[in-house]
Formats: structure tokens, sequence, C-alpha cells
């Protein structure tokens, strides 16, 4: 071999599957991952062939790409795939590998264009992705039955997600479980106010598990902490969530919490959940003051004091406010490194600098995911010591080891 | 293990001999290589052991290093060698390894040195090797035996070429099939007017094939394409290639044209290549213009409107105009990096700044060669994915068969 | 598999027990270390346990952590450790892990805390490590039992060291072989006056060969060869070191000379040496003009004209002069990187800008350990090379061998 490893200061393994079986058998309850899910190449390889390739991913907005020709790139594991929408206004999800000698297509991340046209040698293809022309070609050569190669793509109020599972789990399911919960926020009226992604030293569980728990709200984020009652275990009384959950209705919100994920999914990867509670008095929204950062979306006639976390499959998050929605999405890069992606999402017929500040509408969410970087990198480098042993979880952390439950079910060979 | 792998996008493969011979075996003619071709780790030490340390590889140019202990550093795969001038005026190829702990001596890009000495025990070596001097050792210790070690050096036409292999490809076989063609460049009176490295993230195999074939100039290189009528298949007349041919001759340029290249060579490494085509009308060489850029070269009397491609070994590629000479290397930095580096020769007598201008003589091979390494870096990225599908090459990529089909033999273990 | 290798540009291995046990047992006399020993996977992961792991490692001096709460980190191989200065004034080294998910816990180099409070979940420590308080925990759960690990460590004359072992080879052995030879220097009252880490693209054990041997420092240091006869073999008389060493008495130093170190040692790791040699007339101490840079250390009381080295356990080295002492610590960060860190100690008393000046304090230090990384990482390059072959040791490299023959038992299977 004629290899250079790059040292890693901790030790790692590749598990064969038997001992991966092992570790996913005796884990013992209600207790954070064993160090090996970190740091194991055989397990990461894993997590991505049968979590990320099979599960729905959030690529976008259809606000996105409003008029014919209009694409972007979505981009994971090494593959990347053109959202494009189509000449009957469709939306495709075509895989950018020319299929002359294997050039990416599309090399920007979003551009507008009536043909797809591979700049090596000029191969032409059609919007739904089948080959317009190719020059040059032997007359023997039938560019019929060759077209860019296609995944799945579903459009759930506004939201667009992609699957590169063969037989992904039914979209229906997550679409029937959500679609009158989230309606009057009319999102696929919506528009992108903002979007930012951040870049994570540490493996995408991490992210998750952090994501997943509000233990760590009240020492590590103040500014969540300030105007969000689940932060503090048992704080809000069932009486203070009665009446935000009547003025919910009042204001044309549903008033329903409902939560199929991970092992109570409807299947795999078919995982949704709308899930509200109540915020402080003095506080409408998740902004830097608890007041109002955006003109109130689609339906929603008022304010109701309540919020709402949302999944939708094993990966996709979001926070629902009357006057915006916060978009999560927590993607690999490696074993060590993984990408979090934030939209946010506000009313389309809101204009910037006129009727929100993209700033005071980002804040609340930039400063809590920016100190979950910061803590989810200081975890990383702590569970690759030596001298890690997985410690008890909390009530408070019961998300996660809900995560961690179905983790460990998902990748057992 | 304690080892920290970087992830890679895609799928990486450690391929055994036989998972190798197979898919030499049952590669389909006159398509593009498979995946495990750019992405094995084992494929790529095979490149490295079968073709590059066993090839012909352009190391410079005679006039870079014209005086007594004028020295440069070749430098491939982890190895470094000291092309220098001896006392006697020969060039000498020298490991770049001291013979006591293995320290590098000559640790610049070039210099000049009347002994070369290596700056860590001072050992002293001649500029043929021989260990001069080594302090206070042993009284037992015999100098006589040890000497650094060399590699074969051979020069054709002022150019310079090193081969680490034990008994390489007769050089002579190269040098007969060449010297009567290249002989009224004079090049072994030339000089290097410009030299530039362009590093490309992609596969050696992906540079190679690009520069194999003209398929491609037309869509992605307007600045060749206008000047070179190779970019549009057939479309010089067999009258208007006799024409230039014809001129060359009254130029005192070769007319012929000779090709004895890859699975054609006599005998691997070999391979020698000397073919003329005309230019467009208006064009006289390669240039933004078309027009000259630097004096004749050596004994050729006047532009003859053609030009010509050349190639000496399985991966040293040239052009040769009237005025000047593009000679081309690609070399492997690492599975996925490569280099091209380019050397631009003028006339001996040529001034920089008054027969000549710097910009305007590396314009056009600059421009292309920048657009070239990002077409290959995005050819690289598509290789990688999960979806990628080797497709049918085109009549015009007939170069890049050969050479794929060449490729393929030299690794089959 | 999904992974990518970076590609190093020589041949590296990944050697099974077997393969390194002959290499170990077939290695010739006096002659550097064979390839693989620098470049091979699996014998850099036995250096790590085998050594680093087992050793004692110098930290840091007591001056760094006065008051009750300070602190600091050492790291080693991916572990982090808070050496701390606790409520009774002992030193604690705490592994730098929260028993809860295993986030690190203080995040900078240095700081100072009543209680050590981990930022993700709060879980708050005392300076001996116990758990005093996890927030929202189960009823039933038992803090009691839970403390932040604790690796050894121990101080001589005010220097701090650690070691991973479970059971460390004794330091009493150490602490009896120098505490006499070290006591007037009285360095428990130094301070540190600057502390600078080097790193080096090199294996760690170039580093210290580097370290082992003066048949460099003719060729490569001018500046310290200036005022230290050991860098010409033989060349001080016995009568002028004879002279120092009655100086020596005088001014309050041990003119012993003591050397344990290596096979020589008492048991594993127990390696201690104090060897004096004179200084060039002219030359007081370590500094560019020979002259004084600092006040007299201790209960020195006047300059002797002669110069110290020390080692203490494998790795960690000093130089001892009147009026400073110079720490060394090689420690390795990969296979193919390593850091040197230097720590420089004047008498606590002194005052920065008055007494002493900290660039001309450090300047030769500095100047010849800038030197050595260049030269380490020449070395490194060479090493590499398929034509690489260990060469003969002069005797001006005895302690090098003397290193080599430790190391190769030391990591043998």
């Amino acid at each position: 071999m004629t290899w250079l490893l790059i040292a890693f200061d901790g030790k790692e393994t590749a598990l064969n599957k038997r001992a991966i079986t092992k570790l996913v058998n005796t884990h013992p309850p209600k207790t954070a991952l064993d160090q090996a899910f970190y740091t194991d190449v055989d397990i990461y390889t894993r997590d991505i062939e049968e979590i990320y390739l099979k599960s729905w991913l959030y690529a976008g907005h259809v606000s996105e790409i409003p008029a014919i020709g209009d694409w972007f790139l979505f981009e994971l594991a090494g593959e990347s795939v053109i959202i494009v929408r189509s000449d009957t206004h469709e939306i495709n999800a075509l895989v950018n590998v020319c299929r002359h000698r294997g050039s990416r297509i599309c090399l920007t991340a979003r551009g507008c264009a009536r043909k797809l046209i591979c700049g090596y040698h000029g191969w032409t293809y059609e919007l739904d992705g089948r080959l317009r022309n190719a020059a040059h070609m032997q007359k023997t050569f039938d560019k019929s039955g060759i077209a860019l190669k296609k995944i799945h793509v579903e459009v759930l109020e506004g939201m667009i997600y992609v699957n590169f599972g063969a037989r992904p789990a039914s979209f229906e399911v997550i679409r029937n479980g959500l679609t009158e919960c989230l309606r009057s926020y009319r999102l696929d009226t919506a528009k992108v106010a903002h979007r930012q992604t951040y870049s994570i030293d540490a493996n995408w569980k991490l992210a998750v598990e952090n994501y997943s728990e509000c233990y760590h709200c009240a020492p590590a984020h103040p500014e969540y902490t300030r105007g969000h009652s689940l932060a503090k275990p048992g704080a809000h009384s069932e009486a203070l969530m009665e009446e935000v959950m009547q003025r919910a209705s009042a204001c044309g919100l549903s008033d329903k919490s409902v939560s199929r994920i991970y092992l109570d999914a409807e299947g795999f990867g078919a995982d949704y959940a709308y899930e509200r509670y109540p915020m402080w008095q003095g506080h409408i929204t998740g902004s830097e003051d608890g007041q109002a950062v955006a003109p109130l979306l689609g339906d929603v006639s008022d304010y109701d004091g309540g919020t709402t976390d949302i999944q939708i499959g094993p990966v996709n998050f979001a926070l629902a406010y009357c006057d915006h929605v916060v978009i999560y999405r927590f993607t690999p890069v490696s074993l060590d490194r993984s990408e979090c992606d934030i939209t946010w999402l506000v009313n389309g017929s809101a204009e910037e600098g006129k009727d929100y500040d993209k700033e005071r509408l980002a804040w609340l969410w930039d400063v809590t995911t920016t100190a979950d970087k910061r803590i989810i990198e200081s975890n990383a480098k702590g569970i690759k010591s030596r001298y890690y042993k997985p410690g008890p979880l909390a009530h408070m952390e019961d998300y996660t080891w809900k995560f961690i439950s179905w983790y460990l079910r998902a990748i057992k060979p």
C-alpha cells in the first residue's frame, strides 16, 4: 500500500458485521452511544447506506425555483442532484452526472437554463433528463434510451424532499400525518428569507443528539431559554398549555400534537411530528426580544403565544412560529464532520428591509446554532478519549434516547 | 488502529489482483473507464509502479542547467532526483537521499554547486554522486563504495528524460523515430521562456484522457478552435493538408507524420509520434490572434501554416509551432490529484521583452489548460457518483481509447 | 469502504506483529532505523501505546498554576488532561471528559475556576474530580461514585510529570537519581519566562534522534558550536573539564555526571541523566554572545563555565545553564508530524524587561530549533524514498544508537 493515513488522535476501528451486531445488541438502555458509533469507518458506511441513502431529505423550497429551467443543486455523500423545474412545471431530481464520460453538468449552486448542457463535450439534456443531442456520435448511437438518472422527489407544502432509495418509505404517510397541521402556515406560498450552512467538526449523530434534547438549553442557550418553556422541565402548567391551545384554534392554527417518530413511525423513514408548547408571557415568537420579526404566515390570523417542533423523516426538523418557520437539516460530510443547514421561511409576500429584517429574523437560531456547533465539537473531542465511557441519559434526553434506539436498529447488520 | 481516514464522498475500494484482472478483462470496447480505475487505491499503486516508475518522463531542458554544477530537482511519487551537469558536462540524475541517514541533500527547486553537501551532517558528494567526504567516521569506514544512487537519464534534442525503471524501454527507439522530424527546430539550442505547473484535483488518467482527444475542443476551447483544424472532424480537406505539407518542406520542416504509440509502440514505453495538421488560414502559430509570438525556431525558414502534435513516451506530449514548442507532462500526485507541467521553448537567441512577450507567448495554452483544469475536475467529481456508468466514446475520442486500451494492459496484474 | 486515503508519496505499510518482530530482530548494529519505523501505521500505534502512554511526560511547571483552581491542559494522542491545583494545593491530573456524554469540560489552554463545570449540560465537578452536581437527574442517580478519571502525576523540583500508564515506572528512581544534582538550581521556585511549540512535519523519532547527537552541530548549528565544546569530538581537554568542575563546586553546582538512560535505566521509563561539559572560554551561558541573559538561578553563586544535559524519562530533555534552564519535550501528533515544546525557566524573582529580555533569553535555542525543524523535515522526506537505505552511525551518534536500541526493544511485540 502506498498511502498515508492522516493520524487521528484517538482510536479508530473498522468493525466487521458481527462486532457491530454485538455492539448494537448489548447497548445498555438510556445510555449514550459507545465510542465506536462515532469513530468506526464501517459503521459510518452503514450510516450513509442504511440511513441517509434511504431517507427523505429536505432539499429546498419551491420558491427557490419559481420558473421553468430554474435549478439548484442538492449534494450529499459525494452525490450531486439537480433539482429543476421542468417545462411542465414539475420538479425533477436529476443526477448531475453526464451519461457520456461522467462529468458534472451543473457546476454552480444554482442557475436557470432551458437545456442542461454538459460543458465537457456538449451533450445536451432536456429538463426532464432525456438526452436531446450528442454531437459527432457514431450513426449507430441511439440517444433515445439515454437520460440523466433520476431520484425520488416529493413536495410537501412547498418543501421539496428527495430520496436516493430504490423503494423509499411512502411519503403519503408523512403527507397524511402533517398536511392538516401545517396547512394554515401556507408554506407552499412562503419564501426563503435566509439560508445558512454551519460546518460542524463532529460525527452527524452528535449533532442530531444535540438537537433532540433540551437538557442543555438552560446551561447553554440563555437566548432560547428566555422565551421557550421547553427549556425547563415541567415548568409550564397544564393551564398555560390549555390557554395557548385555545388561542391557537382562534388564530387558525392546529391545536393538535402528533408524533410518530423513530421506532413509533409507520415504517422506516416515515417519521413525522407536530408538537406544540407554550412560550413564556411576553414572547410571541422566537426572536431576541420575543416580539414579531415578520408578517404573519399564510392564514395565521394572530400570535397565539405558542410554538411548534416539527419533524419530517428521521433527520429533518423544523420550528414553526406564527411569523416564520425555521427548517433544519443535518447531513454527514465525513466520519468526523457534518453540516447543519438552516432555512428561514417567511410569508411569500413579505419584502426584505420593509416587512422584515434578515438579521433580526435569523438572530435567535443563528446564536443558538453557533453555540451548539461549539458544544457538539467539544463533545466530539471528548468521546474520542480512551477514557470515554457513555453515561446515563436524563429524562430531558428522552428524545435523544428515541433517536439512539431507532438508530441502533436501523444500522444493525 | 489509531488512524483517521478522511472521508471520501463516493465509494472507494482496495481491490485484490483477481478483481483488478477481472475489471481489465471485461472492459467493454470504446467505452470510458470504470469508476474503480479512478478510485481504487491498489489500482493507483499499480499506476505508479507499472507505469510511472517504468516510463521515460520529461524532466527539463538542457538550457536550464548550462554550467558545471547547475542542477534542478525532478520530483515524482515521493522521489526527488537531482538533475545536475557534471564536471565533464554530462547530465546525471542522482537520487536526492543522503547515504548516511537519508536526508534530502538539495532543498530548493534549483541551484549550482561544485559539490553536493548534505546540510545535516555535512556528508559531501561529487557531481557524479560519489561520496567525497564524511567527517568523524570510524577508521574502518570505507567511503569508496558509497555514492548517491542514480536513475537513467537521456537527452533528446535538448530535452532531458529520466526513467526510474531497472530495465527501461530502449530510448534509442524513440530517438530513431523522432530525431529527423524534430531536427530542424534545433531544440538542443532552444531555451525555456516560461514554465508553469497546474494542480488538478483529479486522478492523472482523467487529465491524460482529456489531453488525448479534441472532441471537447469545440464546446470547451473557442480560443484553440479558432486556429486549429483538429477541433472539427473532417473539416480540413486533403488539398489543404497537401498544400501545408508542401510549404513545410520548403520551410525546412519534416512533412512526415509518424505515430507508434501505446499498443502500437515498439515495446512498452517506447511511444513516439510526430503528427502534422493544418491551421486555418490567417493562423501561422498557436496564439491569441494566430500571428507570430517569437522568432522562428532553429533552422525553420518560414511559417508553413501547419502545426504538430508530438508524443514521447506514454505521458509526455508536446506541440510544435514554427516559433515555439509547448511541452506537456502529466504526473500523479495522489489518487485524486495530479499535476500538469508546461514548458514553453523558444529560439535560444531570442530575448524576452525584445523578441517575445512571455504573456503573449503563453496565452493560448494557459487559457486552454485553465479551462481543462476546470473540466477535468468536474469530470473527477462526477465519476465518483454511485450513478456513474461509463459511456460510449465518439470517433473523435479514438486516441483516448488508444490510451485506455494500452493502460488496461499495462496495469493488468 | 467509503473512504478516501490521502496519498502518500512514498510507500507505507501496516505490518503485522510477526513482521515487526522480524524487523526488530534483524536490525543491524549502529545503523539508522529502517524506513518502516517511520512509515508503518501499526508501528506508530505501538509507539503511542508502548512508549508514550507508558512514559513520564513533562506537562508544565508549578509556577504556571500558583493558586487554587488554576489549571492548564496537557494534550497527547487525542487525550486532554486538566492539570489543576486543588483546594488543598495538591496538583491533580484529571481526564478532560465529562462522565455524562463525554464532552470536553475545559476548552481553553488554561484558566482558573473553583469548580469544573461542563458547558454542555452543566455537570459540575470538584477540583479533585468528584461530581458535585448534575441537574434534573433521576432520583435513583447516585453521584457519589462518579468522578473525572485521573492519571498519575509527579512533581520533581517544580516540574510536573504525568503518566497515562496503569502501573508506571517508579518516579522515585528518577527523583533519587536527580534531586541532589538539580537542587542548587531551585527550580521549584523558578518561573516560566517563555514557552514555545514547534510543529515538525516528521515522525517523532526523527526529532528525538536529532536531539540525541551532536554530529550535526558543527555543520548545522554555528550558533551553538561557538560556545559549546560538545560540538567538536574530543575537543576539550581533561584539564579544561577538571577546571570547570572545580569551579562548579565552588559555585554550588553538582560536579557529578550521572546517566542511567534507555537500556541502562533502572527499569523501563525510569531514565535520568545529568551530564556536565565545559563551554569555551568567554562563554558563561547559552546565548548569542555567551554572556549572561538572566539572574543566577536559585542557590547558584557564580558562572562556572560549564553547562549540563539533562534527561528525565525517555522523551524529556533539558539544558541547565547557571542563569536559565531550557526544557524540551517531543510528542507525536501523527505518523508524519510531531511537536517540540520548549520551556525557558528563570529565577522566580526575575522580572521581565528589567532582569531579563525574553528575546535574548530564548535566542540560542530558538535559532537552533528552527534549524533542526528544517533538518528533521528534510530527513523525513528523504527516508520515504524507495532508494533510502539506513546508513552507518558515527561515534558522535552513540546516543542516537542508545535511543534506537532501546526503542527497538520497547516496541517489540
